[in-house]
């Protein structure tokens, strides 16, 4: 008997019809003989609703109270949940996050879950029961109710799968797993059947919006295996586990874009000790994340930082970065707001030599030019104009025969 | 300084508009210099809407997971108000039942309360906080969350007023106070300042809709002065509290009337002992309350039992009637739906003779039969005719002075 976590997103607790769907797909595990727990988000469009109630007495609500408010949501798509699979004579049984033993931070709407006590979970088990648990939300050591922010659902089910030491862990979404490209711009794409958790890192930071980042780092740094499938179609989706042996055939696994950064040159920087870290020490306390930094080689004393940020970002650090480069005596400061990151991901890559030159050559026969590049082990990003970003992704991921079967 | 309980009911709490006036009403008794702690429904529908929502799934859900639902309607108002009064500079803090520790039964649908544990209402008003409180929900020994069925918010102040030890539990309503008669029939009903819980008691049960049965017996034990006035009109409203040596000044209180109870007549019931009892114990296995019953004096060793239900057992009962009927060798039965109870009430017909005496006058003055009649200490109630219920309250209002000044 093994155990199983289900998370269920908004779009497929969107309704009573699609709740009843959603039934079938936890009584399907369950009727496997395994024990199932399950996590669901607030019915689609329920969230931004009660986010729209709050709004319209300030647009600065207290925080606290807001999460009060807000956490309302899956406490209800977790009781219909139950209430239908009790209905189809499973029993089941809602529990809310301060119920499931969820325990978080005081970060009221971006709180981080600590611990769970998993007592009360086991004891439902343990009486046959299917265990719902609400996403997205927990209860501080004070008995405050938290909500872990948007997707915050994702995480939700992965550390109670952590915590229960689960079999593994179901992502029922919209999509029906991870594919080698996005396929509404590369129509070859193909699903990728396995990767490891580390790939999928690279592949969700990069633009490839199946899963939530913190969810993924959970599974990883607990071992849990991921699956990511379809409510809508029988399908086993894609598995996301730890890495082994033959993974590492694959040289590149996908190959990701993300058209919402900008990125900010810094012209004519004097080259001394410490200018850098001027600069990046002001954004940081300005808390914006930077992504990608190049420095030129110096010449004549003199050189050049470039460096991106997210667009909503963007205009604030031009701000900022003015101001340093007046203080550091800098030329000027240019932003552009046209670029795009495309990406390719693998764990192969660390043992197969050429891929950095495959892709530059392949992007240059097709003329596009590279404006910065950032590599780790398992990944290359280039940055190049927005206008070639479907055609750069089209082009690579024929270039490394992503289309064929491994 | 005084600790005051205040109660807002769904119209209240109807949309963020009426959430900002109920703030005032707040603030206007914070302003005072006073602790006040605020109980509150779910917005006006919300409630409704969330039972549809679960007899979508099932006529029959579960009440465990059904309560888990439906109390999140509070929750919400709860958090609004709390956010509104925040935003307007005042420190306040929403509480659900469970964080505001009040502990019931686990009748789920209809919980009733069993304790109250104050400590951390308490030390939020310490903190000089106002305490926003989820009405009509509690949590079981086993933390499951409980509703106390309709009307429960009213039940929830009172209990948390007599547990705070509070000076005074105001229910504010669409409604400005209790009147001496329903002023849609009568013109000229005055409103009641001050009476006794026994005669809102009697005034409650017996057809006058402004609050919960139940609240008002829960501030009679605990000597909890009630006030009932409106969201909408800065108005004093009526108090409801203990019986002071002022009160038997006034015969009549006010006059209630009730048109939703049927009259069951079993015709020629052979007069021997335990017949009543066979068909009394018959209804109340059937778990339906009988209000009125009177007996004939018995002649020639017959006689005819009568008693009313209310209009939605009528059919129930005199089906059970029937059987009965035919086993005891009861002549017939006959049930009448076409019937109306109207009821005077007064502390002062204690030590005031002549009262019935007048009831009786003034409704033959006017040609109205009475086909029951039922008293107490502190009332006088007749069944007539339906089609006299108007007619009959006006011409007894007007015989007992009501509509003047005492």
């Amino acid at each position: 008997m093994a155990l199983i976590v289900q998370k269920f997103g908004g779009t497929s607790m969107g309704s009573i019809e699609r709740i009843r769907l959603v039934a079938q797909r936890v009584l399907e595990e369950k009727e496997k003989g395994n024990q199932v727990v399950v996590v669901v988000s607030a019915m689609a469009g329920e969230t931004d609703r009660l986010i729209e109630l709050v709004k319209s007495i300030t647009p600065e609500p207290n925080e606290r109270d807001m999460d009060f408010v807000v956490s309302t949501g899956e406490q209800v798509s977790a009781g219909l949940l139950s209430i239908t699979l009790n209905h189809l004579g499973h029993p089941a049984v809602a529990l809310s996050g301060w119920q499931a033993g969820i325990k978080t931070d005081d970060a009221f709407t971006k709180a981080r879950i600590i611990s769970i006590d998993t007592e009360r979970i086991l004891k439902h088990l343990k009486e046959g029961k299917i265990v719902v648990i609400t996403g997205f939300q927990g209860i501080t050591e004070e008995g405050e109710i938290t909500t872990l922010g948007r997707g915050g659902s994702d995480t939700s089910a992965v550390a109670l799968a952590a915590a229960l030491n689960a079999d593994r862990c179901d992502i029922y979404t919209d999509v029906d797993g991870v594919y080698t490209a996005d396929p509404r711009i590369v129509p070859e794409a193909r699903k990728i059947p396995v990767l490891s958790y580390e790939e999928m890192l690279e592949l969700a930071s990069l633009g490839a919006k199946v899963l939530q980042i913190r969810s993924v780092e959970f599974a990883m740094k607990y071992k849990v295996p991921l699956r990511v499938r379809s409510t809508f179609q029988p399908d086993e989706g894609t598995l996301i586990k730890e890495e082994d042996e033959t993974m590492e055939r694959v040289v590149v696994r996908g190959i990701a874009h993300n058209k919402n950064e900008a990125r900010i040159t810094v012209v004519r920087v004097p080259d001394k000790p410490g200018i850098a870290a001027k600069l990046f020490d002001a954004l940081a306390e300005a808390n914006i994340p930077v992504d990608m930094i190049v420095q030129n080689v110096s010449v004549d004393g003199y050189t050049d930082i470039s460096f991106t940020v997210d667009k909503n970002d963007a205009q604030k650090a031009e701000k900022i970065t003015q101001k340093v480069a007046q203080e550091i005596g800098a030329r000027e400061v240019i932003r552009d707001d046209k670029i795009a990151k495309v990406s390719i991901v693998g764990l192969g890559m660390r043992s197969h030599a050429g891929v950095a030159g495959k892709v530059f050559e392949t992007l240059a026969n097709y003329g596009i030019n590279i404006l910065m590049i950032s590599t780790s082990e398992i990944k290359i990003s280039c940055i190049i104009d927005e206008k070639f970003t479907e055609l750069a992704v089209r082009v690579l991921h024929e270039a490394f025969g992503l289309d064929k079967e491994h």
